[in-house]
């Protein structure tokens, strides 16, 4: 019960800052980054307002969070988000090992305003070549070499 | 054939960096973005670097092309990547609208070198209830005002 009362404060701010953002001419969208039952980070959709199409709440969020502790693991954090995450923010949430996220509306809500979260994951799940954007793979033969350096690289920081 | 060559030298700069990278401490990936066949922004992975689990060679190629042209829309430009885009890469570059991509090592190589980018491809097409991240929906009843505020909102730039 009380982890629940927790959970809606957080997530009604993550709301408050999407429509915040609206107001300020930004999309409807809204995320925070909760340690120890504390935000540490806050995010909203500036793609049109920084001319930066990776700009979305959870990636601003994220980069934010990580700067702030030093870390790019944040696996003890959670991430609310006003909305489901796009595919691309599912990702970065995944590299940054985060294991929990609450999210308000849905993809399919984002969509029915035209955002193409929902579009995205279903290309995602084609083959590469039965998708929208054209893939090739080329010199693959040579692109090995890097990936070679790396597996004798004693000094890396694998992650 | 010419198209060809052109496209083997954008191939192997991405590679060349992909390998410098290596040698500078970071992740074996590199990333350029062209347009009009010259190469206008490149990346190299600096998650580790930077603390930044989002700074993948590719987006930090779309950021930096997208801040040179101050624009989110990247839809005359071309990316190739020394390794093909994971999850988050890839709907950045569906995001920036770019139509092409050209890679050189595939997701399963990367795997090979034990990196997570084919894994989260499974992950993702799973449904939220059946992945490794706990997913749930919270207050999407009130969620739902930054979308009415969008949808009412006149001076928004649509994306």
């Amino acid at each position: 019960m009380e982890e629940d009362c927790k959970n809606k404060k957080f997530m009604r701010e993550a709301i408050r800052l999407s429509c915040e953002n609206v107001e300020n001419g930004g999309g409807p969208f809204g995320a925070v980054i909760v340690k120890d039952d504390k935000i540490i980070a806050t995010g909203v959709n500036s793609v049109t307002r920084d001319n930066d199409p990776t700009a979305h709440a959870e990636i601003n969020a994220i980069r934010k969070a990580s700067s702030l502790l030093g870390d790019f693991n944040l696996s003890d954090c959670v991430i609310f988000s006003s909305c489901e995450p796009c595919p691309m923010c599912l990702a970065a949430i995944y590299w940054a090992r985060i294991p929990r996220i609450c999210y308000g509306n849905s993809k399919q809500d984002a969509a029915r305003i035209n955002f193409d979260d929902a579009f995205f994951y279903d290309e995602l799940m084609r083959l590469p070549d039965q998708r929208m954007v054209e893939t090739s793979q080329l010199l693959s033969d040579e692109a090995g070499k890097a990936f070679d350096l790396w597996m004798a690289y004693d000094g890396k920081t694998a992650y």
